[in-house]
């Protein structure tokens, strides 16, 4: 985290740490500096939207907001700034998270968050490699690399059910 | 709207009106001065924000707040507020206003809203004129009378249900 | 509780308990006098409503009701009473406690109930506070001083998330 | 209607109209004489339970109640009588009649309704007919009169929908 | 159940075990005669509708029918007896038992079901014993007392949680 | 339709014509002979056993069962022959057809049923074109035929698109 | 698994591995020679494709595609090939397989997927069964064989559970 | 459209027309160049994958795709290109979208897609614009205006409501 981030990392509360050090732990797979606020919708809500204004004459690109039930955090930031935000829902309370899903997904028209899945950090941090791959051709090749990863785990995890299949039913 | 208003409604947009003019129409049953603004959680934050700052200094009583889809503004005015603040879910969109409904609902613990049903303007007037009756004996009165007048409807509506019935089934 | 008691909780059943001790205890940090009965709408339902057509000339000025499944207490008192009723949705059962939400918060027109989330005995509590804050200046004060807390924890457990993160990715 | 009722039809509101017209509609195809009163579980709650702790008295066997929304009528009569409660989910608002089914089939232990489908007037009516005929061999054949006129209505609908199929399709 | 059955439980398997032990615990509680079968709708669907076909001539009253997921035994009892049929949403798979309560509840208009709350075997129990009361005075009797039993609990409940809140708010 | 019959559609109610005459429509359109009968879960339980216990020997080789609300009708066949049953779930009351899937999808294990999309007859036919297809090398070509006709279709509809789209925005 | 192959069981992940082996074993039942990959729509969707498409040419009959959440992988390989593709929704994440089973059953017109229940290995592997036992009387027969073991297993079910109750309620 | 694309526009089906035309107009209201394609992850998946494929090499930087139903195309464009990918569920079919919002959203981890609301057209161009205005000044104080401009829509709403508002209730 040395060098001048580029993804803002915000989360609702410090109990979304998991969600938080999972997105963290994605950036840094790639090197992408980061930095990594608690900001509340509720209880901090200006902090919330002071931390949204300046981002990007900070030198931010894309922010990354984490919340859970109502889940107004991201759309506070992306009120903020006119830079991309892209929303988190996490899982609290009894719902399994589809309460923070709809709170962020369904913005009005005119101030967009784009949404991943419920508590899936690790999508949230690779969307924000995405949209800075688009402009960064060594990074879009290190995603490249990331891929063919993903598809070598795919081969090894056949690899392995294949092993026990044939212990079992042969 | 003469006197000072004791209860503030704030639209989401200008085109929850409807429900805006129903939450109107009721205070002005029980007499109660009201003031109504539009302002969006997404769209102008800052002014939402500081109309619930100043909402208490005002003379304002009680807050009720409109809003469809991801439904973040009585959470932004509660955030902003000590004043009681009561939700209503508009219906935007394809869900039918569920999703309105858990993102006013669903807030975090430290910052309450009282959520009323989906597009149920009177209640959320009425449960306003319930707050400001347990401090106004005149008020209180009038919101027995009020209840008087439910029980009225009920028993004409049967009465003419019976008429029906009668003619049809006898 | 030796003072003439301001709130009364509701609860539906006994098994409400964990819900009950959690309004009582942040009252209690209020100094606000409460009460706390247990009567339910299927069970107890005279109980109930006696309670509630009593409660305004006794004193109260706020009902809390805490119910699980089809949650009928919290509009039972409120079809017995003028003042405001908070209510809030119990888990019991299968649904996460979706069913009482929706039994709480979608009252017909005429009888409303605030309806806080599932579980949130803590937002229940807050709201009853933030509506006799509303005609009571030294609550209205104490309540500004639990928001600086809730912005003082945030921060607290931002720098202690800093410190791992730091620990973890420098 | 001029035997002594067997049935008691309460309507949550005049506004459920169709779903009584259907009920007694039903119950007057097998000649079971019924009374139909419109009482509010929350405009006219002390109405509701009396009628409810008279029914059984009165000759009543049955009572089918209609409530949309939070629809606690069942319930609340359910909890006044000892007598067999079916409950109708009516559609009010804009969720499909899904409030009103959980509200009603999701009593909590102790005090039980008999749901039926959303907005299924018939099926009430059908079900207390039902109740009736366990104990009552004449109306257990006109019920199985009734199943065979069904079976007959499938098998006319077969022939011409098979017509027009063979027009269409030849 | 020495003397003639009254009531028929119904279990699709044999690992609804539970529920169906709920259910004759608590007609054993009022001394009601009852039998208990397993019979699928998918698995042994004949013996489901002979069971059904027979239930009445055989002097049973009421028919209780226990499934989960795509819980269609309900609905093949009913299409096979005049009898009254409850039905008891099983709670298996992952979705709460709404699968199921769906399937018992909307049932198509001529062929009803009382559907209870999910896995609420005790309110299946006591649905039956209400149906019986109606035409048995001592059963009915017994019925008032366990409600009365049932407001005991209430207050003792009550009680309970008065002496713990009293120590530790005091 | 003069050729031996080898999909047999049924549909548990008349009302359901139009998803009927849409698996009828596209089963002509791959000249596949097939029957169709109207016989209903609930009202004609026996005549739906039947066909199912009858329907492999009479040279039929796949089943499509159309049916809404608790929609059994699928289940009742599977559970009667060893054909591969595939279900519609229709829409029908006011859940948009949710009740449907859920009853069709969630059979218990034993007994499967394959179902396609709400109210998607198209599917149906063409999950059944599939099955017949995977024995039939005439067939697979026709279906290998009709997929390259929906690229076409894709197509055209781009092209009209774009037309519109540069008239609109050059 | 020393025979040519009939059926395909494609996982979208190697953690769907038990249901894989559900599958697997209860087509082993039916000696019915199968063979197992790990293709995933998102991070090998060429592999996914291909295998799709050289299926039916391998000799193939059925495929069988299990995956959670957004579950495309059903739908890929129905893209890809002629031969009927049957989804089983896995249960990942947090909303109870409800994400995936309509990510399976809601095909669009024109690529049918037949979708059994979620995480219901055993009757996608049935399905398969059946739509081979339909041009396979040995098969068949087996089928029939495997169902009326099912009928005693309820049967012995039924013995167990009234041996236990009569100990508990004589 | 005469510049060279900065943003791919893929439409599930033609008949998504009109969310078609909302994010084209939008994005001309920006003088962002882009072009639009139909293209089918069931019908034509080979076409929509080389779309993707190639979509980085020939400039564009980011793909917003529209599907309703089992809404697979966005998955199907992000599996094939490391640009970021947008999702709009539309609505086709009886579930008002829900189905969509999740079969985009709810994506394993690996392979992200952001999601915006239901046939939120508008919020998927505005998303696209904020993703490229983080790299170009011009566009980031183009975007800041427009949002000028909604918070004086607000504005003008405002007024003419309380125009109205004052007409009726002085």
């Amino acid at each position: 985290m040395g060098k001048k981030p580029r993804v803002g990392i915000v989360l609702g509360s410090a109990s979304d740490r998991s969600l938080g050090l999972e997105i963290a732990q994605t950036l840094t797979e790639f090197e992408l500096p980061f930095e990594l606020v608690v900001a509340s919708a509720h209880r901090t809500p200006a902090k919330a939207a002071l931390y949204a204004q300046e981002a990007a004459a900070r030198g931010l690109k894309v922010l990354i907001a984490v919340a859970g039930l109502a889940a107004h955090l991201p759309g506070v930031l992306a009120a903020a700034t006119t830079l991309p935000v892209i929303g988190v829902p996490a899982v609290s309370g009894t719902l399994g998270g589809l309460d923070a899903l709809l709170a962020i997904a369904q913005m009005p028209a005119g101030i967009p968050v784009g949404c991943v899945g419920i508590a899936n950090g690790r999508n949230a941090a690779l969307l924000a490699v995405a949209i800075l791959a688009a402009f960064d051709h060594n990074l879009a090749r290190r995603l490249k690399t990331y891929r063919q990863e993903l598809e070598a785990k795919v081969e090894a995890g056949e690899k392995k059910l294949l092993a026990e299949l044939n212990k079992n039913f042969t």
